[in-house]
């Protein structure tokens, strides 16, 4: 397709097309003249990640370079890792944490058998969190309470991600990217309002879980 | 307490405990001489709420303002709605929502029995989030999927708030806030390495699930 169609399908601009193309985010077209290029649905799915990471995600323009060159990185694809290496180019926090918070993050990848690098973002984001409960909430947490959480957070990874579920193509890699970032504000919303139900219930006057 | 002692315990600033004074997001301490006041545990929790609304949740003081009056309004108390109320002033998203959107929340709310306040923030950022997940991702989602989610939130919220939960004070009151705001990053690290962990497993070469 012509760049004004990869436009109008994705509803991506053609000057910030060409500006993620000078950025290097997005692969040039194949050039069919002196002066124009066509685009492939790959183009299409790739745009849709870039303007997802920056609209959803608010993800600076470097940040989503590392997220796209993981994705396109043969060596991690043979190890099975390209998502898991997109993923972690998410992190979000940036405090550094405590000693503490970092040896809760080993221990509770040892309980539950997480491969998990300390050079990726989540651990990063999850040591981060944990550090900030520990200055927020003094010791109100601890391990066996976390892995509560992280049993839970198990049980939406496998309803997630089927187990037949396999990297056919970069786009079935762009979608398990997009799936993981823009389903964390629905989960949040529904957290709260799980929450706020939960606490109308349980404190209304007449009393009782339910009636 | 003298106010250097609150501000030694909670880590706020003298100068900042003053400006919260005056932006009523914290009440005067109790007159003890011309130029003195007394300052209790009451004004300690409300000062850790404000510090976590404003350094986790990265909340604006006006919106501060609007958490911490829902959670003295003697009539949503009455009703055991002030923890919902206070949740629902953390909206975070302003898009407006799609019409097709909201009205999958209140089908959804009908599903799960849940009470949802189509003027709460946890209505308006579910509807948006699913107005991103419309934009960005076309209909790949479902009522049923979504209510897979819907259930696992449950699950979440009633692991977190224990069925005997009750507002025995204003400090519970705090404490529940802060629990459900100080988890969020938390949730979403644990989805993330959980999610990273199964990808790794699934497209690992050797293949299966686990070995």
């Amino acid at each position: 397709m012509r760049i004004s169609e990869l436009s109008e399908r994705t509803g991506v601009s053609i000057p910030t097309i060409k500006f993620y193309i000078r950025e290097g985010l997005l692969p040039r077209g194949e050039p069919t003249g002196s002066n124009r290029a066509t685009y492939s649905s790959h183009h299409a799915g790739r745009l849709a990640l870039i303007r997802t990471l920056r609209e959803v995600a608010h993800l600076p323009v470097a940040t989503i370079g590392e997220v796209l060159s993981a994705l396109d990185e043969p060596a991690a694809a043979a190890r099975g890792e390209h998502v898991a290496l997109a993923l972690g180019s998410l992190a979000r926090q940036d405090r550094t944490p405590t000693a503490s918070a970092a040896s809760m993050v080993a221990s509770l990848a040892d309980r539950m058998g997480w491969v998990v690098d300390p050079a990726s973002g989540s651990y990063r984001d999850l040591a981060a969190a944990l550090t900030a409960l520990e200055e927020h909430w003094g010791d109100a947490f601890t391990l066996d309470g976390l892995e509560r959480y992280a049993r839970i957070a198990q049980e939406l990874a496998e309803m997630e991600i089927p187990a037949h579920w396999q990297p056919a193509d970069a786009d079935s890699l762009t979608y398990a990217v997009l799936g993981t970032i823009l389903y964390e504000p629905v989960i949040l919303a529904l957290r709260r309002m799980a929450h706020a139900d939960r606490h109308r219930r349980l404190t209304r006057p007449e009393g009782g879980e339910d009636s």
